[in-house]
């Protein structure tokens, strides 16, 4: 990864956004030496390139294609070429619910990152706040990990704890994951900038810069 | 559960019993309203028949019979008696290390715990704080949970978080996640005694009483 000067990152999402927010937000305060070059989304209008928009970031819309849970081939080449043209260092998947396969990640080998609103390897796929509601656990959390081939398996960057209360439902639950994501995905992100994150087998640690 | 008086405890280990030690400890303390009324290993010899004896608990090795994974069905029944016999309202396994399945489940149902060293569900099966240090977790825990004909994947009690730290070693980190036990199996406990865990589907909730 890059060390010297300011990382670009490249954002997708299909959602409302607030991650990319606690991002930009932590950017532009200085916290992280990175810049949102591109949002990218498979939703149009989706709060995300709305919420880029009114930062002055180019936020865009790429059509998907014919698939509900991946890129056809053809978007596939749209969303590596638009990142590649913005000179994207880092792919940041911000609630991006589409699965990204073999020629992305080969164009960005190493440079995705994803965060999961779960302790991983504990409730990967979908709803994982509810899962772990369902389940029962005592303790959830989020988890920051780069994007291999599998569902939300690749190594793990970081992760905080939340407890489950008695009294929660699945909103409060997510609210409080929440919290956790806007903290520790900023702080991946900076970490990464500072090429302090080492790749260990599928661990990584921490080289104190 | 019954709620009045002491409960008494069968502790089942195979190892060297620091989980029997913290409860028996807590329980003499006065911190749990329960007392060991007996320990019983599969391994002869085992340090917490040792353990057991020193503090006056009647301690005793029943021969498992001819597998290495479960009980054969005479040693079932004969673990069943035991216990039966020793008036046994919770069935404590404490480092036990064979499987429990149906008539010795049904002999105590809802009244079997067990302690797992990690955060469930992940992890489940042998050696857990080495199965996380090799994923690459950043965090991972202590897990109490009734058992059910599952391999560790009955209702959650309690759990605790514990940190992965870059330097960590299995040993290392397995001493902290002892050291989570050693809390959350005695509050467990502690909080059956009172009548305060509450099965509701899957989950446990706590009752203020």
């Amino acid at each position: 990864m890059a060390k010297s000067g300011s990382l670009r990152l490249g954002v997708l999402g299909s959602g409302r956004g607030s991650n990319f927010a606690a991002i930009a937000e932590a950017a532009s305060r200085g916290d992280v030496a990175a810049e949102v070059a591109a949002v990218i989304s498979d939703v149009e209008n989706a709060g995300i390139l709305q919420h880029a928009n009114q930062l002055g970031i180019p936020g865009r819309f790429i059509d998907p294609g014919k698939y509900r849970t991946k890129l056809d081939e053809g978007a596939e080449q749209a969303y590596i070429t638009a990142l590649q043209s913005a000179q994207v260092d880092l792919v940041v998947l911000a609630g991006f619910m589409r699965i990204l396969k073999g020629d992305f990640l080969r164009s960005f080998e190493g440079r995705v990152i994803n965060i999961h609103p779960s302790l991983l390897p504990s409730f990967p796929g979908l709803k994982a706040w509810k899962q772990a509601l369902d389940y029962g656990v005592k303790h959830t959390g989020a988890t920051v990990h780069f994007v291999d081939q599998g569902i939300d398996s690749g190594a793990i960057i970081a992760q905080e704890t939340v407890p489950v209360l008695d009294e929660d439902t699945p909103e409060t639950l997510l609210e409080r994951i929440h919290g956790a994501e806007h903290r520790i995905y900023p702080a991946s992100i900076a970490a990464i900038a500072r090429g302090e994150v080492i790749l260990k087998g599928r661990r990584t640690v921490r080289r104190v810069s």
